[in-house]
């Protein structure tokens, strides 16, 4: 590809990309600022990595539009744009190299249920099992070893790696990646105590419903309702080793980073950002756009869109930094406390 | 099922099971109280949905046998029984569509070791592979893609999922369930240390035993001891992504919530509760029926039964809640403590 | 093997090597100092197992070579070294049984791509997959249902247990050992945020690369980087269920215990020490032989190397044990700051 294609290729997502420099050169792939070499690729969306700038060795660098280039003279041309990171991501995505998670058609050793409907340009990988009734849209992957139980619904483009289990009745939508290990629709952790302390299993009759666009991770666990359905909304992402329990709803486009804990019928809003390792109390609720800190504990629900959260219990951020102030002032208050105590005995005797 | 037929069946075990309304109408399905359309049956059990009796389109309303129901005249039926939310439970069991985790019988594409024995009525699942020497019990289900290495032990009527994996000598009770992705029997993380900084690994050569009725939920790990046992004790219920670290005991009936951490050699009592995240040194011992908060951090043992923890490093509940007031009240100390200081100073003037 | 057999065994490991007592019994098998039966060796490696040396019933018992045993009369021999510790150890190796994890050669039901390079001695068991241009090198064995996509390259003496998954490009390294359900190579995390609230994919396109002498425990995830490599140092060693994002660098010889979660771009030196359930923010960096405590959450970076860092936010050692003195040490403040009120209100009434 050269300079000129990649420009008129960005061309198509952004108004205004100035190309300054040799737009004849062949760029073989992208590259981080600090390691790309001569015929690669890569970009500057943060100053603190100008300072590549003057020893990069790629051939061509994304920056921002208002970028002075004209030191850094080792660079042989730059594109200039009004947002180089989200051009890069596009970038990669033109010199991504294709991935096979299962060859074209349906396997030989692929066991399929009755009742399947399969539709155009699938790939169904080695050993999967599709239950009965299940339907599978058009141009899905689904990957060697990956589990489908019976009455399971997914849609088009979607792609499932290797060793993924769909328990019976799951509903997944178009576009959805699902990585390895991941566990779609296991029974809801719910049992009732009996007087002699044992437990009751509560059937979980529920399914899990993921919508449009949603990626998750590697072996992350999204159980089925007891009654009516887990929800993953549109657009979500969900990290690996997530837990999101029975009867949760997460919104649109909320991001949920790994090893978080979500416990059962929490409801969050759409465009959330969830931390890593950060847990929910059940039963709660939280507005749009809020953004939860890692390793947070959300002990209560929130209601105000868009506020930040950090802590445990979880409570705004600036209640939360102005509690942390107060703690790493602890020392201070110490000495204060004792020296009030010295000038009081003093005056005392006085 | 008539809503007679519901009245007799919760007669078998409740004793004072009072119907008021229609006995004849049909119930097709249970439901949330918020969302019961005509025709099904729901519950309450706690007062806060008291609220939805007045709108519910339910048919059939379980409700406790004191609540007063003279004026929700929109509900043809109420069911009026000393413990709703059980009594719930019991008609889910009874409503609960029947999963089919694998066909009947041993499929085809299974491979079964050498000397293996396998009970009546038992269904093994497509691509699932039973090592040597392996014992299976009666009308036990072994999913599809489930793998039990060699000498594996499994009781009667036991769930296991797809793509469970159990290691080699692991022994499982009657009526265990194991979801999808679980794996029992890895080796325990133990490695020697040497003089250069490396490692030298110790060998696992213990097993895990999982007693009679517990059921472990999805991507959970056991981990096999170093010599001896790793005991999950009956009945106990642990959730999805727990790890339970080599050598540890897990008491009769102990419930360990999603994403706690348990490390070695800890010994946990009978009947106890662990929320969720939550994390043990290794050691330790806990009493009989402790109830741990979720995210809590527990550095030492606690002997005493039936007390609550929480916090890092935790302590009991009293005390715990004692410190978190304080540590809300810093502010005001802060206020009392400058306060006093520009008293003292005035003092000091005067 | 005779205790005669033993000593020899542990002569060759260790210069002093003492037997005390009858050198012809024969020992069946290694077992804890409170459990070992008749013909079973044990060891006491720490001076709180000491009270177990009056009881054993051990035929042959471990110790210290600085041990007084003249009193243990029940015990029939002991055997003194420098590090009892490490001797058992030796002596696990030695009576450890052999796992079968797939039966030597190829299975029939293996499916193995084009392309394909594998060395001599290598088992590939029932149904696993192996990708195109895949390469396996002497001795090593992949478990049943396990799955390399295409161009994973796998060294020498390498085991992987059963229902594992490489991701396409993974290189892994001799002698690595990867435990049931882990995931290595899944996408990292990266999604770009559009004007709309919504995500555009970060096309993962680099790899994780394994050093020799890894281990990975059970249901654990490492990602492939954006670009470059994810780097698990040589003699590594990860826990079950712990979560390594795309691009971090994990030193050699370091320790992560089970549930602890690196975000992306973080760089841990050598012979660190990661406790279970610790949480990394992304983009940091720890110097050499760090310790991290349990639940500790770091948030930014430590230069000093083999420091112990404990607490959220996590600081040095002597910081945060100074801190949580304090904090302990706040009811006592809060009592002096009233007794200080009263006295100078009663001063200033005099």
């Amino acid at each position: 590809m050269t300079i000129q294609e990649i420009r008129d290729y960005l061309g198509q997502y952004f108004d205004a990309v100035e190309l300054v420099g040799n737009a004849d050169l062949h760029i073989t792939g992208p590259a981080k600022i600090e390691s790309a070499q001569k015929g690669q690729v890569s970009f500057i969306a943060n100053d603190k990595y100008n300072r590549y700038l003057a020893t990069t060795e790629a051939s061509l660098v994304i920056v921002h539009k208002s970028q002075n280039i004209d030191e850094f003279t080792n660079i042989p041309s730059c594109i200039k744009v009004g947002d180089p990171y989200s051009a890069f991501v596009f970038l990669l995505q033109k010199f991504a190299t294709p991935r096979t998670v299962a060859l074209q058609g349906i396997a030989s050793t692929a066991v399929i249920g009755q009742d399947v409907s399969i539709g155009q340009n699938v790939s169904v990988g080695e050993y999967a099992v599709i239950g009965d009734r299940c339907s599978i849209g058009n141009n899905t992957v689904i990957g060697p070893h990956t589990v489908l139980l019976h009455d399971v619904s997914v849609g088009n483009d979607v792609v499932m790696f290797p060793n993924v289990t769909c328990y019976n009745g799951s509903l997944i939508g178009s576009r959805v990646v699902i990585h390895s290990g991941s566990v779609i629709g296991a029974d809801g952790f719910g049992f009732a105590p009996q007087r002699d302390g044992s437990y009751v299993k509560i059937p979980q009759m529920g399914i899990v419903e993921i919508g449009d666009d949603v990626e998750i991770g590697a072996n992350a666990t999204i159980d089925r309702a007891t009654m009516g359905s887990t929800v993953i909304g549109r657009g979500a992402k969900i990290d690996n080793l997530v837990q999101i329990a029975h009867n949760c709803k997460i919104g649109e486009d909320t991001v949920i980073a790994a090893q978080a804990g979500i416990s059962g019928s929490v409801t969050i809003g759409r465009q959330c950002m969830i931390g890593g390792q950060a847990g929910f109390a059940g039963h709660l609720e939280l507005a749009d756009r809020i953004q939860v800190a890692a390793q947070a504990g959300i002990s209560k629900s929130f209601f105000e869109p868009g506020i930040a959260l950090r802590g445990y219990p979880a409570q705004p951020m600036r209640d939360q930094l102005k509690h942390e102030a107060m703690l790493r002032n602890l020392g201070a208050m110490k000495e204060k406390l004792n020296k009030l105590e010295a000038d009081l005995k003093e005056l005392k005797k006085g």
